[in-house]
């Protein structure tokens, strides 16, 4: 593909759920505070409340996005309590959200990079739902390129930390039931083969190169190894979840 | 939060669901007549059928959309029957949909209001899709302010007027598990306790006041009683569904 | 309803899942290349892998959208092998897919059609998403109304035809559990019954014909025979599922 153009858009990554009542409340002020620019959802359906996964899965999707791209990524069960707020630029992208390790891997993989502390506090901030009331208007004020004196205050990198090497385990589970990994592929070679399940999971490039219901793992489009099965679920068949260890086999 | 800009924004709350194949239609009639406003969806998978609580349920998410929004509220288990069609403006948003009893919880609430039978009637109006053929239009000429002439006509309120009082039922469920009441907190002083699915339920700021696992109730971002669990399903612990019996316990 | 204004939209058709990070790629792509026109989601949960019933999908589907528009219609279980990708106009609108069938009904029913091949290839090409590296910067390409030259080639028609006659089985289930068939109404005659699920199923007009509970089928919005239950899952009562047979029973 020629590669994107530059182009804000603002990316909602969240776990608030595509079937809920919570995309369309920050969407809704998103649309009002930066109305030409538009909304796209990268995930809504990560796992609940496990920050780790995601922000493995957050650090190998944000490069399908064009630059200049906003994210609002909020997987937060600890909204209303402690944590800080922040904004990470990396990269040429920017990601709000809380400092609980979701932005640390795409903080911690970038080239060029700044972190700083959302210091605004909305007249209105509800205990559950920062996500509307806080990470949104910082958002679409990144967006529209217009963010206010006093909104946002230099602090030196995120808090917490999450290991930003290769991560073995099963970060998602799509509706196919192929499981993605956090394992790199140009770390890994493609020839190797995995164990997931209690199995040896051998490589191959596209799905058509193995039989109906034959499991194998594939370099996926984000550069991450994923399990799959020919026309059937994997994830089933070895009874994979989120947080399943995966490890390198050899050849 | 600083208050919501004015803004024309169409929303969707409607019981299509989220994976089907109806609201890219109800979307297609509305971009083709409201091409500059924004299509943002509140709700698609309420539950099927059940008009109270998605009454309460719209009157208690209307608030959180700009004023200036123009709401397609479409639940509607009598279509093709001999319901009539309805526009009914409060406090500023205007509400398209069945006069059921599905915009009378707003209606009742409102200080300012207005209440108009849709009169129009398409060339094409198949018997099950409404939503499609005779809401969407009406709802994308009100958003772009030109609505024809005789297309709407006075009356004086809906015809079906379900209770306006809090409603002491679960209202919805979300996919964390969290069980939202028909409870108004303001109603209902912060620090009481609910009884539902036989338990006394105590009241809890925030998630993290709370052990792992523990159920407690708290006021959502919505003004209602909520009934949550930390990092599990309340709703499934309790053993709660849409409709399920809840009370004040008192102190 | 009037009849839609002509207006370019890009419409998106696949088994992506509305809950995956898929679509969210896809329409990166889309916005980046094509900034100007609305994106709509007609389905994305159409069943995995089954291209013959998403074929019929599609083809009464597309009559839903305005003039103009141009579908990206994907589903494609033999991505990254040696099938063909087209483009077929056909009636005024677009579409942009695998050549593996899926176009073909749409093809064989239009009156003013024609078929290309997609000559170029991107820079990067992903072994298993050309929805996101091939199709959409197509269907992008299309709805700008700027096609680079050279990036399609005549050709004469779809190497792959499915029948395009009616198809007598189950096409789609909604979350309703309305079962949507792939029998054309006016083919079949609005009085008759059908069979399915070893039941005969009356003809009703609208669901308050019937009592709650009671199954029958009706003529849907899209011009196909539905068989639907009054406030119940006609699916589940009947044990239907996508490629369940169905057939005419008579008066």
């Amino acid at each position: 593909m020629a590669p994107l153009y530059n182009r804000r858009v603002l990316v909602l990554f969240t776990d608030f759920g595509n079937r809920d009542i919570y995309v369309g409340q920050v969407k809704a002020v998103l649309a009002a505070r930066a109305p030409r620019v538009p909304l796209l959802d990268a995930a809504h359906d990560v796992i609940d409340f496990a920050v780790e996964p995601a922000a493995h899965l957050l650090a190998a999707l944000a490069g399908e996005y064009p630059r200049g791209s906003v994210f609002l990524a909020v997987v937060d069960p600890g909204v209303g309590g402690r944590r800080e707020a922040i904004v990470v630029d990396a990269d040429g992208r920017s990601f709000v959200g809380p400092d609980n390790g979701l932005l640390s891997i795409v903080w911690q993989r970038a080239r060029a990079r700044r972190c700083q502390r959302i210091a605004w506090r909305p007249a209105r901030l509800s205990d559950s739902f920062h996500g509307r009331d806080l990470f949104a208007p910082v958002a679409a004020a990144l967006a529209s390129g217009r963010v206010p004196r006093g909104w946002l205050a230099p602090t030196r990198a995120p808090a917490v930390l999450l290991d930003a090497g290769d991560h073995a385990r099963v970060i998602y589970i799509d509706h196919y039931g192929n499981a993605v990994t956090g394992l790199r592929v140009r770390k890994l070679g493609r020839g190797s083969a995995l164990r997931a399940g209690g199995r040896r999971i051998p490589h191959a490039r596209i799905f058509e190169a193995v039989k109906t219901g034959e499991i194998f793992w594939y370099a996926n489009s984000m550069g991450l190894a994923e399990i799959a099965a020919n026309r059937a679920s994997a994830a089933r068949k070895l009874g994979l979840r989120v947080g399943s260890k995966v490890s390198a086999a050899g050849r």
